[in-house]
Formats: C-alpha cells, sequence, structure tokens
C-alpha cells in the first residue's frame, strides 16, 4: 500500500473495507486529463510568481505531460491506496522527479484542485452538448422540411384537436431544443469560473496569481471568496437540472413516437437499425430506443435529486459528501449526449407515413372550432357559436357522418347564422391555411419558421434572438 | 350548478366527485389578477384588430375592471362548478353584459390564456424574489461589516481547519445570493414571452396581433411556435429548480446558525424573536426558524421532482396533468419567499459572540498549514514540509499543547528548517493577515469583497460583472 | 395575541412574521379530534395513577369533550398565535376550566403528543385507504365479469404483441392493488404504536402507564425507546413509498385509459360525467380524470421525496424540521384515496367497445409464437422454429397478408415442418385458449383468477394467501 | 457482430452506437449466476412436463453447468453484440451443444426471465442486508454495554434537553434498524415470487409446471397473472423505499458522529482507520466515513425516484423502460449494504469520551423539567411550574449560574412552592434515575432494553414481537 500524503499525524492504517469506500479513484480517473492540465497551469504560474524556481517549474511540466501521455497510452497503473486521481498522478510525479514532484501541491489544496477539474470537465461536455443539441435541431429541421406539406390531428388530451401540419409539430420540439441550449450556455458563466488558489477554504499564504491560472485554463473568470470557491456545486445542480428539462423534452418525444410507431396510430416506422425485436414472438418490432430514452430520464432527475440531497443541510466548507457530486454528475452526462445523439438518429432515419396521418384526421370532427369561428364571423358571440357546433357536433356523431357530411338543413337546426361558404370552413385543409396568425400551423407560418430555426443552427447562440 | 361553457357536446353531467377533483378553482382563484390583466389586453387587441367592435371591446374592459374591483373587495363569489378561475371570470362577465361577454373567448383557448396567467404570475414574483435577495444579501454584508475583524475557526469536514474572517464565511453566501439572483433573472427572459394568441394548440382563423397582447402586458417577446407555446412548463422547471437551488444555500447556513447556537459552539445566539420555546422544557430556547427553514428544503426540491415527474412523457400538446402545475409553483413561490424573508430578518438581528469564536480558535492546530507553508518558504517541498508538520502536531498532541507553546527545540525534532521566525507563522492573526491571495481571508481581501458586493447590492443585475 | 405556553425564560415577543411562519395551526387543527382523543386517553391514566385527583381527571375529560363539541359545531376560534392544534385546544381548556387545565400537560411533551396525533390520524386514514382499494378492486372485478369473453391485443413495447382477455388485462390491476393492500396492512403494526410518555426526549419522573393509554386509543403496541418514540418517522415514508407506489399502479391505468379512449385505439369510451370539454374545441371530449391522476402521481412521489429530505441527517432527537411531515402526509393522504376512489368510479362506469379490440387483433400477426410454438411440436428447436416464423412474417407483411391468410405451400417455403394443421394455431381464438399455463389468459384460468379475487376482496386481509 | 437471435423479421442491421446505447450486457451481466439457476430450473421442468426430451434436458443442465463453470473462472467472453446476458448464456450454450441449445427457451420469454432472475438476486441481498443490520445492532448493542452508566446530554432542536444514558440514545437507533429488518422482512414474500412461465405476457401454450420451478429455486409462491407478473416491479420500488429508510437512519447517526467528533463536541474520536487527513492541512483528521454514508443517502433516495419516475405511467405489459430498473437496483444494494457495513465497524471502533458527555451536562439547565416535576408533586398545576420554572432559569442564566447553585431563597422568588428538598431534582444523575417510565433513559429501564435487543439479534425475525 503506498503511503497517504496526510500520514504524517495519523497512527493507526485506513482499514481495507474503508479505503475501498472512500476511494474515488475508479471514477475520478476521469478527470486525469484535467487533473493534469491544471496541475501544469499551476506549475506554471508557482514558478511566474517565483514561488517554485523555473526549473522545477519546467521539470513538473514535463514530468506532467510524460504522465499524460502514460494515461493515454493505457500504461499507467491506477493504485487504488491512492485515494483519488490527484494523488495518483502527484504520487507518479514523485515517483519521477524525486523531491522536485513534492512541491507542486504548493499553494493549493485537494478541495480547490479538485473543483478546478470538475469544472474543466464539465465546461468542455457542456459545449459538446450544445452541439448536439444541434445536431438534433438539425435532424428535426430536415425532416419537417422533408414533408413539409403534410397534414396530422393535432393532439390535446391525446384526443385529435385541430388539423395542423407535421413540420409545425416537430418545429415545437426544435423551440424546446433551442432553450435547452440557451440554459446550457448561459451556465456556462458560471462554470468556467477557476476555483484554483483558494486552497483548503482560505486563500494562501503564497503570492500566487489565479487570473494567470484561469487564462491559462480558459476560463474567463476566477472565484471571488475562497469558501464559497471549495463548496460550491451549483454549476453541477444547474447542469443536472438543465439536464433534466432536456430529457423531459425527449422523453415527450420518445412517448410520441412509440405512440406514433404503434399499430394504432401508424403514423411512423422506426428504422430497422434503431429498432430491436422479441426473444419469444417473431413478428415484434420494438422501439427500444424511445423506450430506453423515455426510462432514462427518470434516471437524470433521479440524478438531480441525489445532488440536491447531498448538499442539503451542508455546513461550510468542504465536506466529503462532495465526493458524491462525481458519479451523478458523469453518470448525467454520459446519459443525457447519448440520448439527445441517439434521438438525432432516430429522427433523421423516421420514416414518415402521411397516409396514415391523412386517414386520422376523419372521425374527430377537427374542424369544429373553424366553425365555431365562422360562426363567429357571421356575427355570433364566440360563446353561443362555441355551444351551437357543439350541438351540431352531436348531431353528427349520432349521425355516423363528418361534419362536411351534413346537409346545410341540418346544420341550420342547430347554427342558424351558417350560410353555404360554412362548407368551406369544414375543409382540414383550409382548416390549416387559415391558422396564419403568427406561430400558428398555417404553411407560409410554418415556411417562415423553418427557416428561422435552420438559420439559427448554424449561429452562434449568443446572436440569436431568444 | 352553472352550465358548464362547452356542454353543448355533452349528454350526462359531470359527477359532483369528478367536480370536486377536477376543479383548480381553489387555487388558482389566485391568479384572479393575471387573469383579468391578460383578458383586458386581449380584448383591446380583438377590438384594434376589429375582430370584435370597439365599442364592445370598451364595454368589456369596463366589465373586467369592475370584477376585478368585486375581487379586490372580497365581493366576487366564486362557483366551485365553474371549474377554473377563467371561467368563474368569463362566466360573470357574462352575466354582466349578457351577449358581448361571450365574445371575449374569441380566438382563445384556456390553454394559451392560462400559460399567459401563470406566466404574469410568475415573472411578477420572480423579480419580487430577486429583491428579496436583495434584501438577505444587505442583511449579510452589514453583519459582516458590524464584525470584520472577527476571527473564527474555518471548517472542513466540520473539523477546525484554518482560521478564517466571520466576514469572509458570510461572504461565501452573498456569492451564492448572487448566483441565486443571476439565475432567476436571466431565466425572466423565458418566462416573459406571451403564449396569447396560440389558442388551442394551433394559432387561430383570426387576424389576432399577439405581440400588441405581450406589450400591453410588458414583456418582450412573444410565443414562435403554437404548440409549444400551450405545452411548455420550462419556466416552471427552470424555477423550481432555481428556488431548490436557493433553499439548498438556506439550509446550508441554517445547519450552521443550528450549530453556532448549539451550546457546544455558543458562536451566535438567535434573536429571541426568532426563536420558541418548549411545552415541557422551560430552559429551553430552540432555533425553530432555521431548522424549519432546513426542513422546508425538502418541500421544494419535492415539487421540483413532482413537476419533471409530471411533465415525464406527457405527449403534445395540452394534457389536463399540466393543471397539476399550479400547486406545485404556488407554494413553491411561497416557501421560497418567506424563507429568503425570515432569513434576511435572522441575520440582520444575529447576536454574534467573537469570545466563543475566539476560544474555539485554540485547540485545533489551526495554523498547521501555516507552518508548512513556513517550511517551504525556508527550502521544503510542500510535501515534506506536510508531513514534517503533522509529526510535529502529533507530539504537540500528546503534549496538550498548542503548537506556539512547543520549544523551538520541540520543533526541531520534527522540522529540522525552523528558525525562530517560525513563531511569527503561528500565530492565529497572522494566518489571517497572511492569507492575501485574491478572494482569501485577509482583512483587505474581505473589505475589498465588502466594498464591491455593497456596490453590486444596489446596481441592476445586468450591470454587474458575473 | 395569547402568552406563549413557554414564555417564562423569554424576553423578546416573537415577531410577527415568524409566528406565521413557524405557526403549524393552520394545517394540524385538522388533527384536533385525535389530539382531544389522546389528550382524554391521557387525563384518565393521570387520574387512574394518582397523578392528577380523579375528579381533576374527570372536569377535564368534560372539559375536552365540551371542546370538541364546539370544534365539530365550528364555534371554536382558532388562535395562529397559539402555534400549533395542542396549545390552542390546551389553551381553550385552561380558559374554561381555569387552574386544572393547566395540570393535563404534566407528563408529556409537544414531541410525544404530536407522534400520537399523526399516528392516530394515520391509522385511520390507511385502514380507510384499504377499504378504498377494495373498492377499486371491486369495480375491476366486476367490469371484468362483465366483459369476461372480450379478446384484445395484449401489448409489449405499445406493440400488439398476443391476443388477451381483456379480463385478464383487468386483473393484473387487481394483483397490483392486492400487493397495495398487503403493504399498506404491514405497515400498520409499526404506525398502532403509541409513543405518549416518551414526554420531550427521555421520559418521565410520574409514574405513569403507557400501555393503558395505548389500550384506550386501540393501539396495541407501546414505543420502546424514548428518543426513538419522538423523532421516529418512518411510518410516514413507508406511507409515503405505499402511496407513491400505488399512484404508479393508477398512472399506469390512467394512461391506458387514456390511450384506450382516443380514436385511435378506441377500446373504450369514459362516462360523460368522467369528462370534461374544450373552452375552444366544441366535439372535444377530454380524459380529465384519468390525466389528472396520472398527473398527481408526481404530487406524491414529490411528497415522498420531501420527507427524505427533511429527515436526512436529522440528529436526534425532535427538530423543527419534524413540523414540515404534516402537510405532507396530509396531501399524500388526500391525493390517493381522493386518486383510487375517483378511477374506481371510472372503471365502474367504463364503457367498453369489443368490435374495436377485436378490429385491433388483426394486422399485428399475433398468432407468430402460436406458430412457433406449434412447429416446435412438431419437432423444431424454439429458436429455429422463432427465426422460420420471423421469415413468414416478413414474407406476409410484404404481401398484405394475415398469417392465416397466407396458404400452406407459402408457409412452408420458411417452416419446412409446417402441416395443414397449423392453420389451427393461427386462430385468434384457439391462441387464448390455448394459454392455459398458470397464470395465463385462457377462458378457464381467468374464470378461477375472477372468483378468487372476488373471495379475496370480501375477505379480512390475514385470512389471504399472499 | 453475433447474429440476433430475433432477427428473422428484420431486414436492417442494428446501428452500432443503437447497439452500444440499448446493450445492458455491460450490467446484467451480474445476473449470470441467477440466470442459470433459472435456466436450470427450467430445463428440468421441460424435461419433467415431456416438453423436451429428458436426454436433452440433461445435456442443457451439464451444458449450463459448464457455462457456469466458465463465467466463475473468468473464461467466458461477454460479447456486446449479445444484448444482454439472457442471450449471451443462451446463445453460448448453443455454441457448445448446438441445436439442443436452442430449445432451452422453449415455452419462456426474455421477460419473464429477467423478471425471475432480479427476484433472485434480490432475494439473495435482501437475506444479507438484514444479516448486514443484525451485525450493526449487534456493534451497537456492544458499545452501549460497554458504556451503559455514561450519562450525555439529550438533545432536542441541537439544544441540550435534559440529562440521558448515552446507551439510551444508541438503543434509539436499535430500534430504527430493527424496524428496517421488519420491512425487509415483510417484502420478500413479495420478492419471492417466481414469474416464469408468464411467457411474454400471457402465458404459454406448453404444459409447463411453473411451481416445480419455483420450488427447485426456492420461492415458496409463483405469480398469479402473467401480465403482472412481466410488467410488476414493485419489489424493486419496495425495496428502494426501505433502502431510503435505512439511509435516512444511517444518515442522522452519521450526522451525530459528525458532530460528536467535532471538537466542540468531543464526545467521541473515530478510529484513525475510519478517518482520512488533509492533503493541505498537516493536523486534520476527517470523519469521512460517516460524512460519505450521509451523502449517500441522496444517491439511494435518487434511485427511488429514479425508479419511481420509470414506472409512472407506463402501459402494460413489458416496455423496455424497465431495463433501467437494474442499474438503479444494483447501485442501491451495493450502496447499502456497503454503508451499513462500514457503520458498524465505525460503532464497533469507536472511542467514547465520558469526561466530555459528562462536561457538557453543565451550563444548559437540563433539570429543568425535573424541577418542574418537583414543583407539581408540591401540586402545583404543570403549566404554573413550568412557567415558575423558566423565570427561575431567566434568572439562574443572568447570575451565570446553574439551577443547583442557587440558594433556595433565590429559588422561592420565582417557585414558591420549592422546599429544600428540590435540589434533590437538580441533579443530574437524579433526573436520570427518576425517568423509569417505560421506553425511559432511567438506568434499569435501559439494561431491560438492552437485554431485550441482545436477544432479539439472535432470533429469528418472525419470533420477535414488533
Amino acid at each position: 500500500m503506498a503511503q497517504k500524503p496526510w500520514s504524517g499525524r495519523f497512527e493507526g492504517k485506513t482499514d481495507q473495507s474503508v479505503e475501498d469506500f472512500t476511494s474515488s479513484l475508479s471514477f475520478d480517473r476521469r478527470l486525469a486529463r484535467q487533473d493534469i492540465a491544471g496541475s501544469i497551469a499551476h506549475a506554471r504560474m508557482l514558478a511566474q510568481q517565483g514561488i517554485i524556481d523555473p526549473a522545477e517549474g519546467d521539470r513538473i511540466v514535463a514530468g506532467l505531460t510524460e504522465i499524460r501521455r502514460e494515461i493515454e497510452a493505457g500504461e499507467f497503473e491506477f493504485d487504488p491506496a491512492l485515494e483519488d486521481i490527484h494523488m495518483a498522478i502527484e504520487s507518479r510525479l514523485t515517483a519521477r522527479l524525486g523531491e522536485v514532484g513534492k512541491k507542486l501541491h504548493t499553494a493549493r489544496s485537494r478541495n480547490d484542485q479538485v473543483a478546478l477539474d470538475v469544472r474543466l470537465y464539465l465546461a468542455e461536455e457542456v459545449e459538446g452538448l450544445i452541439a448536439d443539441l444541434a445536431g438534433l435541431r438539425l435532424a428535426g429541421v430536415r425532416l419537417a422540411h422533408l414533408h413539409q406539406n403534410v397534414i396530422m390531428p393535432g393532439y390535446t388530451h391525446l384526443q385529435r384537436a385541430q388539423p395542423i401540419l407535421f413540420a409545425h409539430h416537430l418545429l415545437a420540439y426544435d423551440e424546446m431544443w433551442r432553450r435547452d441550449q440557451m440554459r446550457l450556455d448561459e451556465s456556462l458563466s458560471r462554470t468556467k469560473v477557476s476555483p484554483l488558489g483558494a486552497a483548503a477554504l482560505a486563500g494562501t499564504t503564497f503570492p500566487i496569481d489565479p487570473a494567470a491560472v484561469a487564462a491559462e485554463l480558459g476560463f474567463p473568470r476566477v472565484f471571488r471568496n475562497s469558501l464559497d470557491a471549495v463548496s460550491d456545486r451549483d454549476f453541477i445542480l444547474e447542469f443536472a437540472a438543465h439536464a433534466s428539462i432536456i430529457m423531459v423534452h425527449l422523453s415527450r418525444l420518445a412517448e410520441e413516437l412509440i405512440l406514433w410507431s404503434a399499430s394504432e396510430f401508424g403514423f411512423v416506422a422506426l428504422p430497422d437499425a434503431y429498432a430491436t425485436g422479441s426473444s419469444i414472438m417473431p413478428q415484434k418490432k420494438n422501439p427500444d430506443v424511445p423506450e430506453l430514452i423515455r426510462g432514462k430520464t427518470g434516471r437524470v432527475a433521479g440524478h438531480l435529486m441525489g445532488l440536491l440531497m447531498i448538499l442539503k443541510g451542508l455546513p461550510l466548507a468542504y465536506n466529503r459528501d462532495l465526493q458524491e457530486d462525481k458519479e451523478h454528475l458523469f453518470d448525467t452526462v454520459d446519459t443525457v449526449r447519448a440520448s439527445v445523439t441517439l434521438m438525432a438518429g432516430l429522427v433523421e432515419n423516421l420514416t414518415v407515413r402521411p397516409e396514415a396521418m391523412a386517414a386520422a384526421l376523419h372521425g374527430g370532427f377537427l374542424t369544429a372550432t373553424d366553425m365555431a369561428d365562422y360562426l363567429v364571423t357571421k356575427g355570433a358571440p364566440f360563446r353561443t357559436a362555441h355551444e351551437q357546433v357543439g350541438n351540431t357536433v352531436r348531431f353528427a356523431e349520432g349521425q355516423g357522418k363528418e361534419l362536411w357530411e351534413l346537409s346545410l338543413t341540418e346544420i341550420l337546426q342547430f347554427a342558424p347564422g351558417a350560410e353555404p361558404d360554412v362548407f368551406d370552413w369544414l375543409s382540414i385543409e383550409n382548416s390549416v391555411a387559415r391558422r396564419r396568425s403568427p406561430g400558428g400551423t398555417a404553411p407560409e407560418r410554418v415556411a417562415e419558421a423553418l427557416e428561422r430555426a435552420e438559420a439559427e443552427i448554424g449561429l452562434n447562440l449568443h446572436e440569436q434572438d431568444i
């Protein structure tokens, strides 16, 4: 067993089961790259500030660079007794360089070091996720383009409500994903804050330059309060919340894809490459990917809850409970990025069945609202019109007819203001075409929205009008 | 029982228990003011666009204004059979105005109407909460000012770690509350988006002007997709997440206040006005307010969880599940605003006991890190210095002495590089004074931070450098 | 403002906003009946044990009885300054009886008192909920009986899988509700434990008889450790967990009812009395009740989360955080009981459309597994048979035919072991009839299961074989 | 890439990223032992029932036994393309045995197979956890024994309240752990239910004997409804809830250990083997193990929330979302078992500091309740006595005296009924000794409780009186 770097004051040895329980190396080794980048920046700063000798600084940087190579090449041996990635790397450095290696930890603590590593990691992943979302938006917009004039029933309460363009429905998700991008982008200003230099909790007696470290690492800001720097996990909570919202959005589309690919709807067919079969039922093709995405929503929200519970009631500054943040975070990142990417692939390869959508436009009296609107144009107050149409629908339902299959005489029984042009308002196509209010489903509105979305996806987020 | 506005198509009557179960009037009556504001803006727009007659528009606006007066005066009778606040008000309007009242609902649906009401409500509450947080920051900064030179032990793992200024500790919370303000402020750009004009889900056939409605209501933006407008609850999820983070921050301070007011710490005394006694133990003074704030963290996080679960897997567009959002939201708003306000009162009236803090600076070897830093200045690598000090601490502990009570000879047994000036580094005051790295606890750093915080609290958030 | 019963040691007065924040009277007044029952039992025990005078005991009991009458009659005035229901009642008692009233609180504390009240309340509600679930089971069994021979598609992954009896599907829910009853029943043994006599946390110096109090209140057990008695909220957590599982079950049925009443399925029609309409779309009939039940699942799970978070990390014994348990509990009880009851009403009044179910049996190759089983009986290993049928299905799909519409020659291309009797295995009715393995969907199995369920619903839970 | 066992009906190949996303082999390989046990029992039953040939049955059993050996020996190669552990094993079986291997999957589906595997796994783990809890109880009881007469302050609101025995405090946790054992034990009756024979969802056409399979596997019960059998995850939810409650209990003790090992309390010292040091502060000894246990409470509760969310709104029967249950379950089991075991080690090795506890008995007026009780014995109503003592405390606090340091004259100013024997009631030892009410802290009560606990720990749970 390697000697603990803090063992000076201890008499007993750590119990093996305790070592297993407390070690984070099995998961925080994932931060090796960030840890080394942070240490290199730290060593350079120490040398620049004259805290260590420039030559020592160079040797440390060279040693860390070599360790990075070892890790990338899979040659690095991770010894669980070393507790965490920070100690594993520092210990290796000292093994290589001797005494000089022991100078690296001057003017810092694992408390600020781990906070830095996680921030470096998350900043990169968030930027990747924003790009993943752009890919998903692109897939959605392309699919909308391909089927720009396809009409489907719009639903509320899962009951057919009014005819809409399929593209309009897809663009509702584009709005969600755009907000998701915005939220992530905004949170970066709180993630890209370098905590290095807070040391254990109170700052340090050495004449350090935290801003230089931040600049080298590409972080625009430096912590303002040392206690906050080591105990703040807001940036993780924020990300977990944003990830949960992203998963909620994906779960809604997943639910729709599952419904739409059910025989009863038949609106879409999933690509074979995104479905699996049954071990017993030879005829099955199952929407596994959207089902798993829907299920993983619970996983991500569970992580958010776990994180909130960990932080609740924790006194300042660092407490070991915080070690738990990493596994929640890593799995959240992995889950949400894979889900967004898979959903993009699914959307891209979706087969749309316009004829099934068209068939579903019948039987739900989908233009009843149009008839009420029509009666309003003929002078009826809306509520009165609404009631007249309600009665008409009840009659038509009893007759087993569509509204447009009724005779004018039949309609007049319930809606005395109707005239022959009422039939013009009962057509599905006209219903869609007439909803040309801003943000509505009329083809020209949807065409504009598609153009805007396409333009945005290529743009830097800050240039977009949210 | 009042007639349902949608009863035209129905044969059976609503079951009474169903009515109780589905009615939202008991809680959404809280949105009466917003509902009327939205309806007035809608009516004006309908008139401006020629969808209703200008005179009719005027009568509707006057009628709504009168209903608002009735509600404010407590004269309005809420009939549970009317399902929700929207129907309650529209029904009253028609009772007052007759046929004209039935025109108000032209070109809108309850789906976009309720989304607007909630957005108007939340935007106002968020602005109020940002102000509440400013009040809390002010209380914290004032308390820090009052005790600017008080030294206390800084803790990690609830073990005494290094001496810090009490003001520095308080300012760690200022950072949290500032981030809380920032997050809330950023979310407003997604809350202040008017959904009116989305109608049920697809837009409307009437030539409406949603931007005019938004402008009248002070919202800078209008929805971009009608399906999204009626099914989007991101702004509520975002708020619930931000509220949960705020409560986590408060719970951490609450925990500390509970600890600090325990006899064992004795660092602070809560004002009598913020504590309560025991029904059985005559000597007790209990920290009820921080305990309740800590407990309410679970409540707010529970609401967030509930909201995520409600939205998970919901197909577009509106589903009745969404009605559940309101009680979660209202209680979240009430809880977090009351908690922030009470915490401000508590901080403002806190009695600080510097002598108890000073007493706690002994016995924890709080300047051990300083001694290690000192040895580094004498040429030892940090790790070596750390180990030497660890051994020194073990010796001192065995002797029942403070580090500064050891003789130089005793110290030299473990730290051969020590010289007489080592004692200069073992003093508590010097330890604090030496931590003048940026964001550190040295008095000049804390003084700067206090000045900056004071300046910021008075500033518009957008002017602040985050 | 009323004088606080613990004010002896205090100098300052409670701040009004603090009073509002800390008072529980607005919600715990709901425990008035239990509080009085507990106090009556306590007073009788005090008298029996000679701790107070028998005549005093009688006067206290009479006074409490009268206060109960006042509360039931709505004559009792709840003064928020009195903090909680316990103080409200004791204060009223002293106002009525003078000095004698001040003796009631001998040998107890609010800590054990409130724990008792909540346990009394919950025990009663749990028994009510078990009965509610019996009602729901009965409604399900009745509906199954009414449609005992109706065949529908069974689904996995929301894809049609195999034909099943509609009654068999309903009976799957009966299993869930039965487990729900079992869990609730088991938890009662931990709820019906009287904590009275634990006093504040350590027991009391008075010669009390806690078992006598428990017996009078119908509780079979008494607490075993006084600290545990006042800090234990396991029984609430357990209930919240069971309630969450119940809601998950209801949410699954709710989802199915929503799907089944969608036009695309059309398997059921909800009663008009359990649905509502749209304010804009005159033709809509929405499944509001199942949607709300589904949504309320989030609410109940949110309460569970809140409760866990409240209790996490709380030191013994009582902490004020625990006051928060009540609102979570009350709303959980109300929500789950209303949801179970409404679901029972919904199931009872459901219109089933066997013809729509029958129509859905076509087109999904639902007897493909039967064909594979058939090939196994002809000697093929199951995996080989599965693959042969898979190929057959692919061919049939290409031809737009059902499996039973293929010719034997066509089948033999893929399944060389098939003989003319293969068609006997491709029939929907035979498929159901053949699944007569235990717990399977064959009519005789379902008939047995229905009989057993009916018998159980009427039985005491302890007599059932779980 | 291995051929999918369900590929007969598919044209396209599975996308590689889809394969990675949907494969469960990386985690469900953990179920290999259970999967093989289930398959052996299934094969034997198939042979007994004449569904396969006895010789075939023997070959399959032998083949599975050999595969088990390969897995145990680490010789088995898990091919991710095989989706899950079921396919990995069946595929290997067929590779070894040829055609016979393809017969194993007769009359079952992965849906019932995976449900069986998870139930076998969980039943074993729950029994292990019950034993772990017995170990923890034993450690607690032993520690209580060792310090049977040590008095410490009992706390409410983290304020010193009344003196109690340290052993009494520990025994409060014994009650919690006993309830934890009970709950787990009760849940086993719902976990040990064999689902095998439900097949995909509807039962099977083969003449299987599910009871024989259950008996061979040691499960006392068989599923009653085939749809329920494949879609029921109640047993996992129940376990996750029980695990969350266990973690809440551990988190409370963890919090107390953290507090007690803080310098301010100093009641206990953690063993060196259960603590770690600081990388920067040489003097630190941190309570890492209790901190991590406290933190992991969030993790387990997060899993519970995730599971509830996954199941919410899922239609029957099996959906792929359910695959997500396993990672939540595995990590819950691992976390709770490790936490219980580590806590037992911690308790066993705890150093108790009776002198620090004794010192803390001063200064909190801990016998104020006793004085009130005393005044009641002298005829004062409790409320009056309470107020008199409250005033006495205020006076004593002003004088900087303990209650027992006041003169009788001083006491008589506030409590006119006091006589010289009042001092007898103000002693700490007498206070503890007098609380001999059932479940109270008096030494004879605690001795009885210790004896009972010891006896119970060795007993079968069903023999205990709960």
